[in-house]
Protein backbone atom coordinates (compact mmCIF):
# COMPACT_ATOMS: atom_id res chain seq x y z
CA UNK A 1 0.00 0.00 0.00
CA UNK A 2 1.05 3.61 -0.63
CA UNK A 3 1.65 5.16 2.98
CA UNK A 4 0.37 8.69 3.70
CA UNK A 5 2.77 11.08 4.64
CA UNK A 6 1.83 12.80 7.80
CA UNK A 7 3.80 15.95 8.38
CA UNK A 8 3.85 17.46 12.17
CA UNK A 9 4.74 21.11 12.55
CA UNK A 10 7.36 21.29 15.15
CA UNK A 11 9.04 24.81 17.02
CA UNK A 12 9.95 26.21 20.70
CA UNK A 13 7.59 26.18 23.14
CA UNK A 14 5.43 23.71 21.20
CA UNK A 15 3.10 21.29 23.84
CA UNK A 16 4.98 18.06 24.37
CA UNK A 17 1.43 15.99 23.83
CA UNK A 18 0.29 18.04 21.30
CA UNK A 19 2.68 16.55 18.51
CA UNK A 20 3.85 13.56 20.46
CA UNK A 21 -0.24 12.13 20.83
CA UNK A 22 -0.72 11.86 17.03
CA UNK A 23 2.85 11.08 16.59
CA UNK A 24 2.65 8.09 18.66
CA UNK A 25 -1.40 7.15 17.43
CA UNK A 26 -0.20 7.81 13.56
CA UNK A 27 3.13 5.97 14.06
CA UNK A 28 2.00 2.62 15.86
CA UNK A 29 -1.16 2.09 13.24
CA UNK A 30 -0.84 -0.98 11.76
CA UNK A 31 -3.70 -2.46 8.93
CA UNK A 32 -3.11 -5.76 10.37
CA UNK A 33 -4.48 -5.94 13.87
CA UNK A 34 -2.15 -7.30 16.99
CA UNK A 35 0.93 -6.51 18.62
CA UNK A 36 3.24 -8.74 16.55
CA UNK A 37 2.47 -5.91 13.48
CA UNK A 38 3.37 -3.25 15.39
CA UNK A 39 7.42 -4.76 15.13
CA UNK A 40 7.57 -3.59 11.37
CA UNK A 41 6.14 -1.02 8.85
CA UNK A 42 4.62 -3.67 6.68
CA UNK A 43 1.13 -2.86 7.36
CA UNK A 44 1.70 0.67 8.35
CA UNK A 45 -0.80 3.43 6.46
CA UNK A 46 1.49 6.04 7.65
CA UNK A 47 4.97 7.85 7.26
CA UNK A 48 5.25 10.53 10.25
CA UNK A 49 7.46 13.06 10.89
CA UNK A 50 8.16 16.42 11.88
CA UNK A 51 8.76 19.70 9.95
CA UNK A 52 10.83 22.90 11.60
CA UNK A 53 11.40 26.20 10.11
CA UNK A 54 14.85 25.22 9.93
CA UNK A 55 17.96 22.98 11.36
CA UNK A 56 18.07 23.56 15.41
CA UNK A 57 17.32 22.03 18.28
CA UNK A 58 13.84 22.38 19.19
CA UNK A 59 13.18 23.24 22.93
CA UNK A 60 8.86 22.13 23.76
CA UNK A 61 7.40 23.15 26.81
CA UNK A 62 8.50 21.57 29.26
CA UNK A 63 12.51 21.26 28.21
CA UNK A 64 11.66 18.67 26.04
CA UNK A 65 15.02 18.40 23.08
CA UNK A 66 13.96 17.63 19.81
CA UNK A 67 15.27 17.50 16.80
CA UNK A 68 13.41 17.87 13.23
CA UNK A 69 12.90 15.15 10.43
CA UNK A 70 12.78 17.89 7.94
CA UNK A 71 12.90 22.02 7.64
CA UNK A 72 10.90 24.47 5.90
CA UNK A 73 13.91 24.08 2.59
CA UNK A 74 13.72 20.34 2.16
CA UNK A 75 10.21 18.77 3.50
CA UNK A 76 8.35 16.01 1.29
CA UNK A 77 4.80 16.13 0.01
CA UNK A 78 2.42 16.07 3.34
CA UNK A 79 -0.91 14.42 3.01
CA UNK A 80 -2.05 14.99 6.79
CA UNK A 81 -0.74 17.91 8.62
CA UNK A 82 -1.00 18.34 11.79
CA UNK A 83 -0.37 21.41 13.86
CA UNK A 84 0.05 21.38 17.11
CA UNK A 85 -0.25 23.76 19.69
CA UNK A 86 1.51 25.02 22.87
CA UNK A 87 2.69 29.00 24.56
CA UNK A 88 5.37 28.92 21.40
CA UNK A 89 2.48 29.64 19.18
CA UNK A 90 1.91 32.86 20.13
CA UNK A 91 5.53 33.99 18.52
CA UNK A 92 4.42 32.41 15.22
CA UNK A 93 1.27 34.31 15.23
CA UNK A 94 2.97 37.52 12.99
CA UNK A 95 5.57 34.85 11.37
CA UNK A 96 4.93 35.36 8.11
CA UNK A 97 7.33 32.16 6.53
CA UNK A 98 5.17 29.99 8.86
CA UNK A 99 1.95 30.96 8.17
CA UNK A 100 2.66 30.85 4.30
CA UNK A 101 4.11 27.47 4.67
CA UNK A 102 1.00 26.21 6.56
CA UNK A 103 -1.50 27.74 3.52
CA UNK A 104 0.65 26.45 1.26
CA UNK A 105 0.88 23.21 2.65
CA UNK A 106 -2.06 22.89 3.43
CA UNK A 107 -3.44 23.99 0.10
CA UNK A 108 -1.88 20.41 -1.29
CA UNK A 109 -2.63 17.79 1.38
CA UNK A 110 -5.40 15.78 1.74
CA UNK A 111 -6.12 16.55 5.62
CA UNK A 112 -5.65 19.89 7.63
CA UNK A 113 -5.67 19.09 11.26
CA UNK A 114 -4.75 21.36 14.62
CA UNK A 115 -4.34 20.38 18.17
CA UNK A 116 -4.97 22.76 21.09
CA UNK A 117 -3.93 25.94 20.32
CA UNK A 118 -2.72 25.21 16.94
CA UNK A 119 -5.86 26.16 15.49
CA UNK A 120 -4.68 29.70 16.41
CA UNK A 121 -1.93 29.40 13.87
CA UNK A 122 -4.85 28.05 10.82
CA UNK A 123 -6.69 30.94 11.98
CA UNK A 124 -3.99 33.30 11.19
CA UNK A 125 -3.51 31.97 8.15
CA UNK A 126 -6.93 32.01 7.28
CA UNK A 127 -8.26 28.72 6.68
CA UNK A 128 -10.69 28.27 9.08
CA UNK A 129 -12.46 31.47 7.86
CA UNK A 130 -16.53 30.95 7.69
CA UNK A 131 -15.47 27.30 9.13
CA UNK A 132 -16.50 25.83 12.41
CA UNK A 133 -13.39 25.62 14.80
CA UNK A 134 -12.38 24.60 18.36
CA UNK A 135 -9.12 24.91 20.39
CA UNK A 136 -8.39 24.84 24.30
CA UNK A 137 -10.24 25.86 26.66
CA UNK A 138 -8.21 28.82 27.70
CA UNK A 139 -7.63 29.82 24.40
CA UNK A 140 -11.42 29.92 22.83
CA UNK A 141 -11.29 34.15 23.57
CA UNK A 142 -8.06 34.09 21.45
CA UNK A 143 -9.38 32.16 18.60
CA UNK A 144 -12.27 34.28 18.21
CA UNK A 145 -10.39 37.49 18.39
CA UNK A 146 -8.27 36.51 15.10
CA UNK A 147 -11.54 36.50 13.12
CA UNK A 148 -14.53 37.06 13.58
CA UNK A 149 -16.07 34.88 11.11
CA UNK A 150 -14.46 31.68 12.77
CA UNK A 151 -17.97 29.77 13.86
CA UNK A 152 -16.01 29.07 17.70
CA UNK A 153 -17.58 25.72 19.26
CA UNK A 154 -16.80 25.28 22.73
CA UNK A 155 -18.26 22.14 23.93
CA UNK A 156 -16.94 19.42 21.54
CA UNK A 157 -13.07 18.10 21.64
CA UNK A 158 -13.05 17.47 17.76
CA UNK A 159 -14.74 19.78 15.18
CA UNK A 160 -14.77 18.48 11.43
CA UNK A 161 -15.10 21.16 9.07
CA UNK A 162 -13.18 20.50 6.43
CA UNK A 163 -10.21 22.02 8.44
CA UNK A 164 -9.90 19.17 11.52
CA UNK A 165 -9.35 21.33 14.85
CA UNK A 166 -9.18 19.82 18.25
CA UNK A 167 -9.48 20.97 21.71
CA UNK A 168 -6.81 20.83 24.41
CA UNK A 169 -3.78 18.57 23.99
CA UNK A 170 -4.89 14.96 24.86
CA UNK A 171 -7.74 15.65 22.34
CA UNK A 172 -5.24 15.53 19.26
CA UNK A 173 -5.11 11.86 20.47
CA UNK A 174 -8.62 11.53 20.12
CA UNK A 175 -8.39 13.64 16.83
CA UNK A 176 -5.83 11.50 15.18
CA UNK A 177 -7.94 8.26 15.86
CA UNK A 178 -10.59 9.97 14.28
CA UNK A 179 -8.84 10.69 10.86
CA UNK A 180 -7.90 6.79 11.10
CA UNK A 181 -11.37 5.58 11.19
CA UNK A 182 -12.29 8.10 8.75
CA UNK A 183 -9.54 6.04 6.80
CA UNK A 184 -9.39 2.73 6.87
CA UNK A 185 -12.34 1.97 9.58
CA UNK A 186 -13.04 1.99 13.29
CA UNK A 187 -11.36 -1.81 13.95
CA UNK A 188 -7.81 -0.26 12.69
CA UNK A 189 -8.33 2.80 14.84
CA UNK A 190 -10.01 0.79 17.92
CA UNK A 191 -6.90 -2.01 17.39
CA UNK A 192 -4.43 0.67 17.66
CA UNK A 193 -6.45 2.26 20.33
CA UNK A 194 -5.93 -1.13 21.97
CA UNK A 195 -2.47 -1.38 21.49
CA UNK A 196 -1.53 1.87 22.87
CA UNK A 197 -4.27 1.17 25.83
CA UNK A 198 -6.14 4.31 25.17
CA UNK A 199 -9.30 4.82 26.31
CA UNK A 200 -10.82 7.18 23.43
CA UNK A 201 -13.39 9.70 24.36
CA UNK A 202 -16.46 8.18 21.79
CA UNK A 203 -18.56 10.88 23.10
CA UNK A 204 -16.50 13.49 21.75
CA UNK A 205 -16.92 15.98 24.67
CA UNK B 1 8.44 24.79 47.17
CA UNK B 2 11.51 22.32 46.59
CA UNK B 3 10.95 21.14 43.31
CA UNK B 4 11.36 17.54 42.73
CA UNK B 5 13.63 15.79 40.29
CA UNK B 6 11.32 13.57 37.62
CA UNK B 7 14.24 11.59 35.64
CA UNK B 8 12.88 9.96 32.73
CA UNK B 9 15.67 7.48 31.24
CA UNK B 10 15.48 7.18 26.98
CA UNK B 11 17.17 4.71 24.41
CA UNK B 12 16.59 3.73 21.11
CA UNK B 13 13.24 2.55 20.09
CA UNK B 14 12.39 4.19 23.32
CA UNK B 15 7.95 3.90 22.90
CA UNK B 16 6.92 8.04 22.27
CA UNK B 17 3.97 8.11 24.18
CA UNK B 18 5.84 5.71 26.85
CA UNK B 19 8.05 9.09 27.94
CA UNK B 20 6.63 11.65 26.43
CA UNK B 21 2.65 11.27 28.04
CA UNK B 22 4.45 11.02 31.79
CA UNK B 23 7.14 14.12 30.66
CA UNK B 24 3.93 16.50 29.58
CA UNK B 25 1.83 15.14 32.88
CA UNK B 26 4.83 15.99 35.16
CA UNK B 27 6.15 19.11 33.54
CA UNK B 28 2.65 20.72 33.16
CA UNK B 29 1.39 19.71 36.62
CA UNK B 30 0.97 23.21 38.71
CA UNK B 31 -0.37 23.67 42.44
CA UNK B 32 -1.97 26.96 41.40
CA UNK B 33 -4.92 25.72 39.32
CA UNK B 34 -6.10 27.21 36.06
CA UNK B 35 -4.23 27.79 32.74
CA UNK B 36 -2.71 31.19 33.93
CA UNK B 37 -0.63 29.31 36.41
CA UNK B 38 0.99 27.07 33.61
CA UNK B 39 2.90 29.96 31.97
CA UNK B 40 5.68 29.97 34.52
CA UNK B 41 7.24 27.62 36.32
CA UNK B 42 6.55 29.31 39.90
CA UNK B 43 4.03 26.68 41.27
CA UNK B 44 5.44 24.03 38.90
CA UNK B 45 6.31 21.08 41.57
CA UNK B 46 8.40 18.75 39.94
CA UNK B 47 11.73 19.30 37.38
CA UNK B 48 11.29 16.97 34.47
CA UNK B 49 14.26 15.98 32.88
CA UNK B 50 15.47 13.01 30.18
CA UNK B 51 18.81 11.06 30.97
CA UNK B 52 20.58 8.69 28.12
CA UNK B 53 23.46 6.38 28.63
CA UNK B 54 25.31 8.62 26.39
CA UNK B 55 24.93 12.29 24.65
CA UNK B 56 23.88 11.10 21.48
CA UNK B 57 20.80 11.71 19.27
CA UNK B 58 18.27 9.11 20.93
CA UNK B 59 15.58 7.57 17.88
CA UNK B 60 12.23 7.22 19.35
CA UNK B 61 10.06 4.04 17.68
CA UNK B 62 8.32 5.97 14.65
CA UNK B 63 11.88 7.76 13.97
CA UNK B 64 11.31 10.89 16.65
CA UNK B 65 14.80 12.30 17.56
CA UNK B 66 15.27 13.47 20.70
CA UNK B 67 18.31 15.41 22.92
CA UNK B 68 18.47 13.94 26.74
CA UNK B 69 18.98 16.51 29.34
CA UNK B 70 22.00 14.50 31.00
CA UNK B 71 23.59 11.32 30.57
CA UNK B 72 24.34 8.62 33.05
CA UNK B 73 27.63 10.30 33.91
CA UNK B 74 26.43 13.84 34.64
CA UNK B 75 22.88 13.45 35.57
CA UNK B 76 21.33 15.43 39.29
CA UNK B 77 19.57 13.27 42.23
CA UNK B 78 16.75 12.01 41.16
CA UNK B 79 13.76 11.74 43.42
CA UNK B 80 11.19 10.14 40.66
CA UNK B 81 12.71 7.45 38.58
CA UNK B 82 10.20 6.79 35.18
CA UNK B 83 11.65 4.08 32.84
CA UNK B 84 9.28 3.77 29.73
CA UNK B 85 8.92 0.88 27.50
CA UNK B 86 9.43 0.50 23.97
CA UNK B 87 10.73 -2.70 21.55
CA UNK B 88 14.20 -0.94 22.17
CA UNK B 89 14.07 -2.10 26.25
CA UNK B 90 14.68 -5.83 24.85
CA UNK B 91 18.73 -4.79 23.98
CA UNK B 92 19.03 -3.49 27.40
CA UNK B 93 18.16 -6.92 29.29
CA UNK B 94 21.53 -7.57 28.97
CA UNK B 95 23.21 -4.06 29.19
CA UNK B 96 24.97 -3.90 32.88
CA UNK B 97 25.69 -0.75 32.95
CA UNK B 98 21.67 0.38 32.62
CA UNK B 99 20.60 -1.94 35.08
CA UNK B 100 23.05 -1.13 37.42
CA UNK B 101 22.26 2.32 36.77
CA UNK B 102 18.49 1.82 37.11
CA UNK B 103 19.08 -0.01 40.67
CA UNK B 104 21.30 2.52 41.80
CA UNK B 105 19.01 5.66 40.80
CA UNK B 106 15.82 3.24 42.39
CA UNK B 107 17.63 2.57 45.64
CA UNK B 108 17.89 6.72 46.22
CA UNK B 109 14.95 7.58 44.52
CA UNK B 110 11.70 8.40 46.53
CA UNK B 111 9.80 6.35 43.54
CA UNK B 112 10.24 3.75 41.19
CA UNK B 113 8.28 3.79 38.71
CA UNK B 114 7.59 2.01 34.99
CA UNK B 115 5.36 2.29 31.74
CA UNK B 116 4.70 -0.56 29.69
CA UNK B 117 7.71 -2.66 28.92
CA UNK B 118 9.65 -0.55 31.26
CA UNK B 119 8.65 -2.85 33.98
CA UNK B 120 11.24 -5.72 31.95
CA UNK B 121 13.73 -3.60 32.77
CA UNK B 122 12.95 -3.35 36.76
CA UNK B 123 12.32 -6.87 36.96
CA UNK B 124 15.78 -7.75 34.98
CA UNK B 125 17.49 -5.14 37.90
CA UNK B 126 16.05 -7.60 40.27
CA UNK B 127 13.58 -4.42 41.58
CA UNK B 128 10.26 -6.65 41.01
CA UNK B 129 11.33 -9.85 43.35
CA UNK B 130 8.29 -10.81 45.25
CA UNK B 131 6.15 -7.96 44.52
CA UNK B 132 3.19 -7.32 42.29
CA UNK B 133 3.63 -5.83 38.91
CA UNK B 134 2.13 -5.42 35.30
CA UNK B 135 2.64 -4.40 31.70
CA UNK B 136 1.61 -4.15 28.49
CA UNK B 137 -0.83 -6.99 27.74
CA UNK B 138 1.46 -7.88 24.83
CA UNK B 139 4.49 -8.55 27.42
CA UNK B 140 3.01 -10.03 29.84
CA UNK B 141 4.72 -13.66 29.16
CA UNK B 142 7.87 -11.66 28.70
CA UNK B 143 7.78 -9.95 32.30
CA UNK B 144 6.57 -13.65 33.87
CA UNK B 145 9.50 -15.81 32.50
CA UNK B 146 12.40 -13.19 34.07
CA UNK B 147 11.47 -14.19 36.95
CA UNK B 148 8.78 -16.77 38.35
CA UNK B 149 8.73 -15.03 42.07
CA UNK B 150 7.04 -11.78 40.53
CA UNK B 151 3.64 -11.52 41.00
CA UNK B 152 2.40 -10.43 37.78
CA UNK B 153 -0.83 -9.28 37.57
CA UNK B 154 -2.77 -8.84 33.79
CA UNK B 155 -6.20 -7.05 34.73
CA UNK B 156 -4.80 -3.83 36.43
CA UNK B 157 -3.94 -0.53 34.66
CA UNK B 158 -1.22 0.61 37.56
CA UNK B 159 0.07 -1.77 40.20
CA UNK B 160 1.42 -0.13 43.05
CA UNK B 161 4.04 -2.30 45.27
CA UNK B 162 6.27 -0.36 46.36
CA UNK B 163 7.54 0.00 42.89
CA UNK B 164 4.93 1.15 40.83
CA UNK B 165 4.20 -0.30 37.05
CA UNK B 166 1.28 0.27 34.34
CA UNK B 167 0.41 -1.19 31.67
CA UNK B 168 0.62 -0.72 27.93
CA UNK B 169 1.68 3.26 26.76
CA UNK B 170 -1.04 5.28 27.60
CA UNK B 171 -1.17 3.84 30.63
CA UNK B 172 1.64 5.66 31.80
CA UNK B 173 -0.26 9.42 31.88
CA UNK B 174 -2.75 8.13 34.48
CA UNK B 175 0.19 6.58 36.45
CA UNK B 176 1.84 10.09 36.30
CA UNK B 177 -1.58 11.38 37.61
CA UNK B 178 -1.73 8.67 40.43
CA UNK B 179 1.52 9.50 42.07
CA UNK B 180 1.15 13.14 41.82
CA UNK B 181 -2.77 12.83 43.46
CA UNK B 182 -0.88 11.12 45.79
CA UNK B 183 2.01 13.44 46.34
CA UNK B 184 -0.25 16.93 46.18
CA UNK B 185 -4.08 15.72 46.44
CA UNK B 186 -6.79 14.53 43.88
CA UNK B 187 -7.58 18.45 42.82
CA UNK B 188 -4.18 19.03 42.29
CA UNK B 189 -3.85 15.76 39.46
CA UNK B 190 -7.70 16.42 38.46
CA UNK B 191 -6.82 20.44 37.76
CA UNK B 192 -3.87 18.82 35.35
CA UNK B 193 -5.99 16.62 34.24
CA UNK B 194 -8.03 19.11 33.05
CA UNK B 195 -5.85 21.57 31.47
CA UNK B 196 -4.50 18.85 29.15
CA UNK B 197 -8.17 17.81 28.81
CA UNK B 198 -7.17 14.03 29.60
CA UNK B 199 -9.97 11.74 31.18
CA UNK B 200 -8.26 9.56 33.32
CA UNK B 201 -9.32 5.70 33.84
CA UNK B 202 -10.56 5.96 37.21
CA UNK B 203 -11.74 2.60 37.48
CA UNK B 204 -8.05 1.93 36.79
CA UNK B 205 -8.61 -1.14 34.27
Amino acid sequence: MKKKNVGILIFNEVEVLDFAGPFEVFSRTRIEKGAESRRSEDSAPFKVFTVSVKEEIIIATGGLKIFSDYTFKNFPKIDILVIPGGLGTRALLNNEDVLNWIKSVSNEAEITSSVCTGSLLLAKAGLLDNKRATTHWGAIGALKSINKNIQVVDNRRIVNDEIITSAGVSSGIDMAFMIIENLYGEHVANDTAKYIEFHRSKENV
